[in-house]
């Protein structure tokens, strides 16, 4: 019984109203492995980096439970670096720099010991690296979710339409999920892309909250006002950590249990944006989360 | 014991990517009135139109329990007039007419029969207009409301400020908060706001929802999500109205009942957009709107 999660570990340069940054940790699969820690101690994590790598930050995730077996090191590469720009009202960002470098080849290898897993988690990758993992597992996870992005739908719709036929459970945000169904109503969209493959569907939309949907059930988490938004990278990746973290920790995949994951994830993301890149994450506490997600039943309780 | 309504009682021409429709029945005050009345049967209008203005209109409010003593008709003059086009997502439109007409020398008479109203609706109009209206009542209600917009921060903002001194809650949109405060953050921009006067205010997002917030207090009403935005058109009014109908029937301001009356307003709301102008709500009977209530139990409901 494992979470494996699968995504990019990387380098980060972030420049928002409050600052910016040299190259810190980041990539998906940092933020799912660390937000999912808090809930599990199972994880197993594939993905690459170069040697340029901080061993501080694998002794980290070791430290937290995460298994880096399957974390490949290229020597003589370079790990993938993104650098952006976000606006003044933090909604939308400018990508300033993308390196590939190890992410171009990235053969995604299983371990032995990750086989069996109950839960997978495709952080964003390309989609062709997604369905390559689902196809190298021996038994089929209990739950597959992905998340995917917008730069997809544009060049690789064919590869995306198949793993997304592959998958039980998408997690993308609201233009993502327009863009994807060609519909405005979020109500419409979540049809359309259910049609395409995963049962369940969660369309995340940032400060506004997130959406569950299953059939004919229908779930909506708010987004905690904040008294500012520092640095929104990783809060999706963050989202999907917790959210996946408190499921596997559970082993309930029933809709009720997922809300609830939901509300995890939530909090989990709330943290993420307080403070640059990981930071915020890692300085957590289990009181830390409990007392957040106390503040979501609060925010939402309509004193029926 | 009754709700005094004051607001616009007029004719709108409105355009949406769903079709477009002539001259129709709009004005806050006809919604507030209109939502209010499904909760609530003492409710007293004040409001000014020309003598273009149907009566079948002003019967259909009297059908529904809402006293018309205070409505002005002016011989010889036209009601006011607006005109608008929404934009393909519903959040933006153009003004396409403002004609004022009788709107432009309103004087809000009050009747004797409308004195000692224990709840005040104040929707949006000049600030001067709505701050006479409080002057002209011989006892202070025990809540007053306002609406207002950012037309009347651009042009009028000492008038704005003194009228908000002398309410008890502000009912504004997102951008409006933002525009009033100077701050981005909702949270920020609410303590700001409330400074100015205020003790309750609710901030409506549109088809994000509704913050209330008082204090320390803090509550977020999602909004449904629809197969279809079809006119927001008195969306916010209707809010309003369903809110403070709510609030009257209970009697009770508690913050606790406010949340549930938050509740009732998104319900009510979330009907008003989907069909042109008044036309959804004057067909909603009392079982449509429980029946409403409970889906956004149902969608809020974390499941712990």
């Amino acid at each position: 019984m494992s979470l494996l999660v699968i995504g990019s570990v990387a380098f980060d340069a972030i420049e928002t109203p409050f600052g910016k940054t040299d190259k810190i940790i980041g990539g998906a699969a940092s933020y799912i492995s660390i937000a999912s820690s808090f809930f599990y101690n199972s994880i197993n994590l594939v993905a690459v980096v170069g040697d340029d790598f901080p061993q501080v930050f694998i002794d980290e995730l070791n430290n937290r439970g995460v298994n880096t077996n399957g974390l490949q090191i290229k020597q003589g590469e370079k790990s993938f670096f993104w650098s952006g720009k976000y606006h003044n009202d933090m909604n939308s960002r400018d990508t300033l720099v993308t390196e590939l470098n190890v992410l171009g080849t990235f053969d995604p290898l299983i371990p032995q010991s990750y086989q069996n897993c109950e839960f997978l988690m495709l952080g964003n990758l390309l989609p062709s690296v997604q369905s390559t993992v689902i196809e190298r597992l021996q038994n089929r996870p209990k739950l597959i979710a992905m998340d995917t992005m917008n730069f997809w739908m544009d060049i690789a719709m064919d590869d995306l339409r198949k793993t997304m036929g592959m998958v039980d459970l998408l997690i993308i945000n609201d233009e993502e999920a327009r863009q994807l169904s060609g519909e405005y109503s979020l109500l419409k969209a979540s049809r359309i892309i259910r049609n395409m493959g995963p049962k369940y569907l969660v369309i995340k939309k940032g400060e506004h909250g997130a959406l569950l949907f299953h059939e004919n059930d229908l779930f909506f988490c708010p987004a905690l006002p904040l008294e500012d938004v520092f640095d929104p990278t990783g809060a999706g990746d963050t989202f999907a950590g917790g959210f996946m973290g408190y499921l596997a920790k559970s082993g309930d995949i029933s809709f009720k249990n997922m809300k609830k994951a939901v509300v995890y994830g939530s909090a989990m993301a709330s943290f993420c944006v307080e403070k640059f890149g990981t930071e915020r994450l890692l300085e957590l506490t289990e009181e830390d989360v409990n007392a957040r997600v106390k503040l979501f039943l609060t925010l939402s309780d309509m004193g029926f």
